[in-house]
């Protein structure tokens, strides 16, 4: 590190390369000549006593000067240095935990220690985007046993910081996703926060699908809270609707995420480690899951939402957690918006009991509400959910809800995108099939979650009579060209909307 | 393609992402902003009747204009442009080959369409980085049935280019590596081709070993020859040792390789699928493929030796191949030479009868040769190794080795590398393990093969009696940051020679 051979001159090159650390360096300079570093290769950057690792990028034009190195975005900030500081760069020597991974693509099972170094490693990032997808893949489908997620789990808890509370019993809630539109979590929380029990909910944003209740819930109020916002305002108010990626509490999990994203794919293994080390992280005792279950949802038979109920419950009894699984009706969108905005206005017009409220919504939410509170043990079986509902009809929940959003900097009410589409029935009859990929598909094309005012106002649900002519759903989105892809997948994905 | 608004004009920013496309673009361009593009998006980018997909880096600097798209070495290259040419850029559309790959994370078996068709996505460009690493990690270990590998071999043949030959048979051998130094080949061929059997041989470069069969003959004649050239060649001398890579035999298989090496990982049915579809599509009828069994040797046990045999017979049978295994002894390096041209060394002292020519390197050679003749038909059995002995012995596989190298453009007898550190034995006693990974890594971080003189002379095979302070091998290399790197390793990973 104190060789002088070996160093190079910042440059903010400016390049937003996403997670991945990158090193911008001249073919001609030295030290790719006397070290023989080639494109793709990884290396140690140091600056300091800090140390990141970075894959090169070797630059044929004079981008970069001799002597200078270019660093990413994300290298700079996690090196912390600035334009003109002297870093030096070395080779990456073995990284062990890869070899666990490259062990368990031959069936070895992966030990906690093995996990421990794994998460490790990509939490220090080390792990190239390529290493990362290759993790994903062997722990995707059901290539994960019990014991595995367990270590898993605990290995991404570690990972991160950890929320302590006062109160002995600190409630969660989790939905296993696929179910466009499905935005419980702002009124269950409203009506759990009101009966007096805790609740410092932690959510994520959108993996796959159109919208996640982060994003949702950020059309409403800011979501992005410290530990300690976090704290202040649970303490005020018994509840919170927050980001989780926000205070770190499983930062592997984010990171893991990123990639998944871009995969466009998910894992039991994952799914499971990341919804329970989140909540642990976040210092819940009792947590409840909704899984709902559908010919098009994530969960598709009742066989598989079985087999997921007892994976969960099993890896929640090894890290020490209370858990209930509530299997719930996944066959079509919950309400009537899918992305941000339009699913916050279904969160709205229930907590207000609007006359025109997506009564789906509200129902599932009574009874997610009420499950929880007798989850907690305060209330018995039965009562709960009668609790809930009294809570939510007599307006307590929607006091609630503005207090927290007041507590969280403010509350704000979500509008419309500014290009619509109508798309119409071309025949007469009923809904018999309605394809909620390809609704979601169309939602994040027309630009959800990245434009949150963007997605789909769904009018037809399952059942639902509809004359030709007669609106089935409305396509919002803020861009011409994310409209016109929207429309254009459309046209070949038909039918998204079975009518017979 | 042709809206206005979508064109940039295009810079060549002069970086080498390797194989991945990449295309800079200003963070405030309308591109940017209109289409909601952010970093990693996946986009399409149009010049004439041509497209690529590239990944996005969003650029926060001026080392881009307003107006100006850079695009990366690779991208430019694939979509032929030059600096100055007005390029569109379009979102990418759903890629279906990638939902396949995606229902195979959960098990559901890949049918030869869904090869196909994923295959024909690579080759094209249309997968990332990441992309091409969870496929290789969903065919990893032993997740592909036999039908899948002989899919996947088919698609892999259909993706390229096919060598046609006059003669009925045609000759083809492979090794399944993990032995240090195995360099038989040019020995074989040159036997074979002298017995007036036509082995028109087409290597490939290291995946995860310090050195490919074409690494360590490019130290003693050119290997990047063209189909014309190599049909030349093997017209005159009947055989020929080139680099399969540089014909396109089987491109798909080069792109995943480049990942694979990346990932330092390997995988049965890809192996498989590539051997047999470069064999395939070089016009090979019956091929010998020799499988090293040894304790720290890529193939272990003769379970597994067994289990690959059958694999191997299987998928050849499926397409059309005749295929013989040989299993050898894996326990020990072959030779002295470890890295390209140490390898190519012992080569040469075989081919030249010479006394102090590693004695295990030549009767394997012989053995491989004589089982080649006699699979052939040509020979009976026993006959051919009989023969193969005369050929070599006699100085005539010499002669056909010079004409070969001669015919492909000229014989060249490599040197040794700049640097070199000899390695003592700290004890008397007797040679009883060999760490043959640990030697391969070692190599490795000496420059094999990227630094084709760097690498190991190794001189303590099993069984040897050593003294204290007698060289038991010599690390060579070209950079003085290698041979250290090189020598840390060997500090921690101790011991690669047992001796008791």
């Amino acid at each position: 590190m104190k060789d002088r051979t070996n160093t190079l001159v910042v440059i903010n090159i400016g390049i937003d390369s996403y997670r991945e650390n990158i090193i911008f360096m001249r073919e001609d300079c030295n030290i790719c000549k006397s070290e023989g570093f080639r494109a793709l290769t990884r290396v140690v950057v140091h600056f300091k006593n800090r140390s990141i690792v970075a894959t090169l990028n070797v630059v044929y034009s004079d981008i970069i000067h001799h002597h200078e190195g270019g660093l990413s975005k994300e290298a700079m900030k996690r090196l912390d240095v600035k334009e003109g500081d002297i870093i030096s760069i070395s080779h990456l020597k073995h990284i062990n935990s890869l070899s666990k991974l490259r062990g368990k693509m031959y069936d070895k099972e992966l030990n906690d220690n093995d996990f421990k170094s794994i998460i490790t490693d990509i939490v220090d990032g080390r792990y190239s985007n390529i290493e990362l997808a290759a993790f994903i893949s062997v722990c995707s489908g059901n290539n994960l046993s019990m014991k595995e997620i367990s270590g898993l789990t605990k290995a991404m808890i570690a990972s991160g910081k950890k929320i302590q509370w006062h109160n002995k019993i600190i409630l969660d809630k989790h939905c296993v996703g696929g179910l466009p539109g499905n935005r419980t979590t702002p009124i269950i929380v409203s009506i759990v926060a009101h009966a007096g029990l805790t609740i410092p909910k932690t959510s994520s944003r959108a993996i796959t699908s159109p919208a996640g209740t982060a994003d949702a819930m950020e059309t409403m109020a800011p979501v992005n809270l410290s530990i300690e916002q976090i704290k202040q305002v649970v303490g005020k108010e018994n509840g919170c609707i927050v980001w989780g990626g926000a205070v770190k509490l499983s930062p592997a999990d984010d990171i893991l995420i990123s990639v998944e994203k871009s995969l466009d794919m998910d894992s039991v293994g994952l799914m499971i480690a990341s919804v329970l080390s989140k909540k642990s992280a976040a210092g819940a005792t009792h947590v409840l899951i909704d899984i709902p279950v559908g010919e098009t949802a994530k969960v598709r038979s009742s066989e598989f939402a079985k087999s997921l109920q007892n994976q969960f419950e099993t890896v929640a009894k090894m890290i020490g957690l209370k858990l209930k699984i509530v299997v719930t009706d996944g066959s079509q969108p919950v309400g009537r918006g899918i992305g941000p905005a339009l699913e916050a206005m279904d969160v709205l017009a229930v907590l207000k009991n609007q006359k025109t409220a997506p009564k789906n919504l509200k129902e599932r939410a009574i009874l997610l509400a009420g499950s929880l509170l007798e989850l907690s043990g305060k209330y018995a079986t039965g009562v709960g959910i009668k609790m809930a509902r009294e809570i939510l009809e007599s307006g307590k929940a929607w006091k609630k809800f503005q207090a927290i959003c007041e507590s969280q900097g403010g509350l704000t009410i979500p509008k419309f995108a500014k290009l619509k589409y109508d798309v119409l029935s071309e025949s007469v009859g009923t809904v018999t099939r309605i394809d909620n990929r390809k609704l979601a598909r169309l939602a994040k094309l027309a630009g959800a979650p990245r434009s949150p005012l963007s997605g789909i106002l769904f009018l037809a649900p399952l059942k639902k009579k509809v004359k030709k002519g007669q609106v089935l759903f409305t396509v919002y989105a803020e861009t011409k060209g994310e409209l016109e892809y929207a429309l254009d997948y459309m046209k070949t994905n038909n039918p998204i909307i079975t009518i017979e």
